[in-house]
């Protein structure tokens, strides 16, 4: 009897995942008339969005601008001629976030059985090869507040060449699309922004939704956080909240923790607010106050040595996962050794590691030359050895837990020998990439889901979905790509696309950090936040950088 | 004020922790007259403990058999002539556990306000040193329910020598204990075994509590289970449930994840259970079916094959911490090794790593020169270079996930080089032992506390205080330390020690897994447990594999 309940709880259905599909999911009031869920119309929020380089972008999106003016939408009031017979396709792109599930969800609900919802296969790919399929009702009662993207798959594909984009149109003429709804980052709402200007002759819309556990997908208190960010930081910070209850249990360990995140660390900063680890390293920090190497390591140590001198020989520091590529010297000593590597690779390329060092050390400046020094050899080499079909390092290859935690090794020992170093590292990224949802996300997607239905149905393309406002009456949004778009150099050219928005030194959360992180390291402070609740009085808590970022008077989101 | 609001959370302070101390925990009935909390008297349970070296036991442990007969109690009704006017002392031993401090609330609360209770600071070095506190109500409050031992702390000292028990006794003396508790796992409960038995004379009674995330302190129907295996299990179990959702989330990976445990395999199949992995390796199967490492490698190249052959090109391996050490033919091997590396000593100091391993195969069986051909490079040097002072090799230092991930790429490639093979590794082991109790440990422990306070005021010693049948009604009972007792060959001679309770191949739990298994292997099965909830329609689950060997015929648990 016991093995057949374990036996049912097979695919997608434990205990846990048999209650989240059942469970109710808080839906914003506009797109409620007397208990029946019907699709919003909007009207103009009040912003007209425009940044250095929007005269450039209006006049490559012509068809867009002309349609939205760059012009913020706000829901008003049930659409009471909203379209209907649509045949629209939604796709995931990019890595998986928690809640992308929860879009399909409230998009299929909210075209109703008037319009027909397919699901493309695989990602942006999917689209090319147009491989759809109609999702059902009952598929979305098995996929609503699971976590993942399996229900459709995903991938990185970028759709750029004329190929590619006549594969699309091929696509939309085969299913008759009138709608494309793409699920992504940064990149992926670039993408479509291209796709809703590229395909606005044929009459398909297209509508972004902003998903991204990194959280560098935002737009001030438009659109406070992308979706899948709460649940991957409230996953890192019950373990880390976990190993910082276990360091003054055991009373042995400095533990160094990566979490992911390449460019932006809003996700370090968000655990350490939930956590309050005695060090957190943030890579804005870094870059724009120019600190070195040294300079981290150093500061490190030193909160080494003043716990110990206190009886406290053990800590947890939080590194964002692309910290190296922030910190200027190093930038400076790989494009020298890029140089100098293409300069004499003949002269290297008959020398064995020990020849190969001595030999770059004549060729290097000072600076250069003191840094990498400093490095241990097995970095020194790897900075000689590895380079790509470009003759580019890969900073980001560097093991960077690894060196820090050598270096650190090395600095103690020399401050205090006495004072006792012993380690742990951890690296947390797939992880929170695909638990389900926490009710912020799963109550953020759903409606985000109702939002990207409604402008579908309203006529609207170019627009990201978002809602805002959190903490009080929720605002429902269309946020107009376009106005996002700005140019950037990338491969060599400028490219029109949206922003990532990194972690300013001068926004609240990072300015509450800053005010208390001294007390975090001096002594132990630290709260383990638990495992996300799905019910409960402690469920309904949304990111704390955004509730100080928006400054917001609760934790508590409200729909 | 959201600011205020995130200082109020510093120190163990989160909106979590704030409700979860004030949550009602679940109390066994016969704790419970008229609502008020009482100790409960004990009587025969009607088992007799008994095994191979029983006897041997008995003439070691004369004071405490006499007393005990080596027979089970259980709990009777309340106690009414409950001693009073005692100083207990309670110590954590060994690795955290989640609901260590449960167990210290359960003691408080049911000594009540005749009695007093002490703290012993760091675990057995505390006990030593005599560095003990007393526990005041006011702490209760603050550690109810919480992860970790940091309230006391604890440490790994085994009490074995005559000054080392010179030095207890005059810890007792100074505070005029009547009573120890030691929480910890087989070894601090052999210890506690001995204490007993040498305290006797001073009327110190000592009681057990059985604590390891392990799961290896386990006494049949008797001790189902020790306390921190839920939640370490739920814990992992969760993590790897999001990367399972991720693989066909992202279809790019086979992640390979060690999960904590060196000598039993609890922790890795009860995980299996709870998520349906591609593959688990159990440690006690490859033992005991004498497997190969090629067998092992071969059986996971096969499912990593066949899978690809239906389009599946990800998939997930649990593998337990400890599996090299449970390879028959690795032990050869590296005892071979030790043996060969010992006798030509000198003749290898003056050689290279190429010819030592040159010179070291021609010294080896056949059997041993062809195991030691199949490895990587790296494991070879390693085999050949880092010995402890005794002049052996640490099996376990031996990278298992890179490898088992080494090899497995070697023989996917020779079975079908087209079979695209990209791997992660991860280790869960920290993250899960200081966590919040799961509702399981947090009742469990609480009244495994009541149940050793208990057993103080009838005035018991040399018990290891236990909570059983958990799906029906519960039964509070203590087991004599002396029936667990077997006689242990450790370090060169014979031990009497509690024996590990390893993965049996014939127990239920086991038998269904292996009946699952193919299944789960060659299509996509598998389910997301989710965050352990301690509110919610989900949150009281026990352990699968307690459930299945215990053969209840419900996950639920009912106090």
């Amino acid at each position: 009897m016991i093995k057949d309940l374990l036996i049912s709880t097979e695919g997608h259905n434990s205990l846990f995942e048999q209650e989240i599909k059942q469970m109710d999911i808080p839906t914003c009031k506009v797109f409620l008339k007397d208990g029946a869920l019907l699709p919003v119309g909007f009207e103009e929020e009040g912003t007209e969005l425009y940044n250095k380089d929007t005269l450039k972008v209006n006049e490559a999106f012509k068809n867009s601008v002309s349609e939205s003016g760059n012009k913020v939408l706000k829901a008003r009031a049930t659409n009471l001629t909203a379209k209907s017979g649509l045949n629209v396709a939604v796709l995931f792109s990019g890595g998986p976030a928690a809640g992308g599930h929860n879009v399909v969800v409230g998009l299929k609900r909210i075209l109703g059985t008037n319009n027909k919802l397919y699901g493309v296969k695989a990602g942006p790919k999917g689209l090319l090869k147009g491989d759809l399929f109609e999702i059902s009702d009952k598929d979305i009662l098995s996929i609503a507040n699971t976590g993942g993207f399996d229900y459709l798959g995903s991938d990185r594909t970028k759709i750029k060449t004329d190929e590619q984009f006549s594969m699309v149109k091929a696509t939309c003429k085969k299913y008759e699309l009138n709608a494309i709804v793409v699920i992504g980052g940064d990149d992926s709402n670039t993408n479509a922004a291209v796709l809703a200007e590229y395909l606005y002759d044929m009459g398909v819309q297209v509508i972004g939704c902003p998903k991204t556990i990194d959280g560098d997908l935002q737009v001030g208190d438009l659109l406070p956080i992308s979706f899948g960010f709460d649940t991957a930081t409230k996953i890192y910070a019950e373990l880390v909240g976990n190993i910082l209850q276990d360091t003054p249990s055991s009373r042995k360990y400095w533990h160094f923790i990566k979490l992911m995140g390449r460019s932006a660390s809003h996700v370090a900063l968000e655990v350490a607010l939930q956590t309050k680890p005695a060090i957190c390293l943030i890579s804005e920090e870094v870059e724009e106050k120019r600190l070195s190497l040294d300079d981290i390591i150093s500061s490190i140590a030193k909160v080494v040595v003043e716990r110990s001198k206190k009886g406290i020989n053990y800590g947890v520091v939080l590194v964002p996962e692309g910290i190296i590529e922030f910190i200027p010297e190093m930038k400076h000593l790989v494009a020298e050794l890029n140089d100098k590597v293409a300069e004499f690779s003949s002269v290297l390329a008959n020398k064995d590691k020990e020849e190969k060092r001595e030999f770059i050390y004549t060729k290097l400046t000072a600076e250069n030359t003191k840094l990498m020094a400093s490095l241990p050899d097995y970095i020194e080499d790897m900075l000689l050895a590895d380079r790509d079909s470009h003759g580019n390092l890969q900073v980001s290859l560097i093991p960077t837990e690894r060196l820090i935690i050598e270096m650190v090794q090395r600095k103690v020992k020399e401050m205090d020998s006495s004072v006792p170093f012993n380690h742990q590292q951890h690296f947390f990224g797939y992880e929170g990439r695909c638990g389900a949802p926490t009710l912020f996300d799963a109550a953020y997607t759903y409606n985000l889901g109702l939002t990207a239905g409604s402008l579908i149905l309203a006529g609207k393309t170019g627009y990201i979905a978002s809602v805002a406002s959190f903490d009080k009456e929720i605002k429902i949004l269309g946020i107009p790509l376009t106005g996002l778009l700005n140019i950037e150099r990338r491969h060599g050219h400028d490219e029109m696309v949206i922003e990532k928005a990194l972690v300013k030194l001068d926004s609240p959360a990072f300015q509450f950090f800053e005010s208390r992180r001294d007390d975090w390291a001096s002594s132990d402070l630290f709260n383990s936040p638990g495992p996300r609740q799905l019910w409960g009085p402690s469920a309904k808590q949304m990111p704390m950088t955004v509730a100080l970022n928006r400054v917001y008077s609760t934790l508590k989101f409200d729909y």
